[in-house]
């Protein structure tokens, strides 16, 4: 497969947060999967490159890759059911049932395989997400993964309290099998699927575990993943199980769960961290995955994402299937403005509803920045790329400007409407 | 086109409003356009019907079709677009101008022919909608949504003030346009094409001009729909505007156009109405429209359904493209859903959230009140009937309930999912 091309086309990217820069019929050249830059017209392109192989998708948009920072792979199998309770009784009463089935092999391939062949038709060019307690079907989903072509840490999942008894590990198994994994994701030498631990969130994770989880992923520089400050039952829990804490994410970082030395962390929700909390996360680095779907499913509320950007924390935009009830990026971009839209409304009037230059870029290069340079066409990124059709919104306006194609297309379009994907330069389809 | 058949599938539906009937594998009669029977075993059905072609959908739910209480035809051309101000500003920005292109009917044709093909392949079976004050256009409007075969109440628009130059009426224009269209219309002899009287708002239609469209309603018992108490500013502009009135509902009253002996009348959005004001919808038996997306969307708020179908005022959901992005109703369900959460977790937690049968109950009988017995498969309802296909949502769960099948449709699929189509027994495809 070439990884060397051109395309033209439309092109809409984040340089900088608030704005979106647009070249109408532009150029996009990729050099060994990487974006080697962008141009108004042909002529513009250095001589070495002007060889490269042309796609021309002109009157198509072609936009960046976007990032799905928090997914949970075994409940997509019920994405859109059950969207009647909140966190702790949904977690109970449906989510580790179903996880459950996962210890089955034949049932993990089948729940995997439809997930990540969505993932593959869909817009997202970088996941992060969890698996299960399940060594071998987390093994499986990364295989699988690996197979789509799409750029993902997955992690296997850590319980060892508070859950029930068929979905639940002794401490000790529970880090002998994360190690287990570790070893065999070293065997399989994937090229686009990195592991990432996993402490499902502290109710579910005693301190021992979560200490030993944090000491492995400070000596392997292991990136983590795990929940925060999501629901307000769980955060009053939280506080009861660490008393010796000064909050949430406090717990996690003294339990050395929470990124810093250059650590790799998201840590997904983030609706009710207090100003102390945001300040930390800043401070180590720490991705908040923004999940509004799920944060209006699950009653959970709003994240104050305005606050979490003034204060220049990293913020990235999520799935959260199931909680969150649909799987793509897309439509996580316009549920973000639309629920900012009601934080500004009846919570803070002082925090201006988020742009869509601002939501889009939180889908691909905010996000994308929790695997480095990714998500913009700016010289140098990874050549994650969609190249969109817009026939199926119809309109008799024909002098649309770019950015408002764009705006179109993020509330209307979905997958369907994807007609070519690159990540890193492999064209997917 | 044979309007007596029998459907095979799995029926839901809802008689009352808290709860989905569900018969898998069951059969509907349709007699003549309505609704005779459902049934769970064909030897259930009369033998005066048993002859009747029968439909087979086994496998694929079988629903109600969907009533749109509130939409603008003509802005469903910049649907998806310019969602980055509030209700005022964005009427003068983008609204009005975009309006007033419908002066030209080769634009006006154009464009209402994308609508009205959208609507009849989409969830719509019954729609109340807005043109403009332009009367051939709005009449072009009504001749593509007979030809279409959904069943629409469709109004010229009428302002007199506070508009700009290029898209005004005087007050005796107005009234003389208004009885031009109503006579044009009686000439037509549409089936499924109804006139309704359309103020803008208060602020676009002065008392004059109000008062004597109440007095036309009323001595031709005309059904009437505008805006009711959407926006802050709003607000505070009608008290300015009518410093008579008790308030924005109490305006329209006292003005003849709330309602009241029998005359069907639709209040779109109703975010901020008070109990008075709402007290007096129930009295007057004025509908609802509750507009979720375009509420979020134009930063205007959440309306308090649960409190309106506690105090048992009429409510049913609306696109309001474009302040609303959609144009499907199956996605107003599940926005309805997820803003009641978030009223719930903010606003008051004693408004308990809209659960999936309420919220299908509000697309189906509740808007479909406003057309009479429409929107359910009780006996003598007319038989507005959709066929859905769950193929584009994929799961290894094999025994899902039929309400749990509904819901994820809700939530996840989408027009091109919905595969026939029927509407007061006609099959439109």
């Amino acid at each position: 497969m070439a990884k060397s091309f051109i395309l033209k086309g439309d092109l809409v990217f984040n340089k900088v947060k608030d704005k979106l820069e647009t070249i109408k019929d532009g150029f996009l050249v990729c050099k060994d999967g990487e974006v080697e830059g962008v141009y108004k017209s042909f002529d513009e392109i250095g001589d070495e490159f002007k060889q490269f192989e042309l796609h021309d998708y002109s009157g198509h948009l072609i936009v960046p890759g976007l990032t799905d920072l928090h997914a949970h792979a075994p409940q997509y199998m019920f994405r859109g059911l059950w969207m009647d309770m909140e966190l702790l009784d949904w977690l109970n009463t449906h989510t580790f049932p179903n996880e459950a089935k996962y210890a089955d092999m034949d049932f993990a391939k089948k729940a995997y395989r439809i997930y990540t062949n969505d993932i593959k038709k869909g817009a997202t060019t970088r996941l992060v997400a969890f698996g299960t307690i399940h060594t071998d079907a987390t093994l499986m989903l990364m295989d699988l993964m690996e197979e789509s072509g799409v750029v993902s840490c997955i992690g296997k999942v850590n319980m060892d309290r508070n859950s029930p008894d068929y979905l639940v590990e002794t401490t000790e198994e529970s880090m002998r099998e994360t190690r287990r994994w570790l070893e065999e994701v070293c065997k399989k030498d994937y090229k686009n699927t990195m592991p990432i631990l996993t402490p499902r969130f502290i109710p579910s994770c005693t301190d021992e575990l979560m200490k030993d989880l944090g000491k492995l992923s400070k000596e392997n520089n292991l990136p983590l993943q795990s929940h925060l400050s999501e629901n307000l039952s769980e955060i009053e829990w939280v506080k009861e199980l660490c008393p010796w804490s000064e909050g949430y994410g406090d717990a996690y970082d003294k339990m050395g769960c929470f990124g810093g030395e250059g650590r790799k962390t998201v840590m997904a929700h983030c609706v009710w961290s207090s100003e102390e909390e945001s300040g930390l996360m800043k401070k180590n680095g720490v991705f908040v995955a923004h999940s509004p779907s799920s944060n209006s499913n699950l009653s959970s509320g709003i994240a104050p994402v305005r606050r979490y950007l003034n204060e220049g924390v990293n913020v990235g935009l999520a799935t959260d299937v199931a909680g969150g009830s649909h799987g793509s990026i897309f439509r996580a971009v316009s549920d973000a403005i639309q629920v900012s839209k009601l934080y500004f409304r009846y919570i803070d009037e002082s925090m201006k509803p988020l742009t869509l230059a601002e939501a889009f870029y939180l889908a691909t290069k905010g996000g994308g920045a929790f695997f480095g340079k990714c998500g913009s066409f700016e010289n140098g990124y990874e050549a994650d790329i969609l190249v969109l059709d817009e026939k199926s919104i119809p309109t008799p306006l024909d002098d649309l400007k770019l950015d408002e194609r764009l705006e179109r297309f993020v509330y209307l379009a979905d997958e369907r409407d994807i007609i070519h994907k690159y990540v890193r330069g492999n064209q997917l389809f």
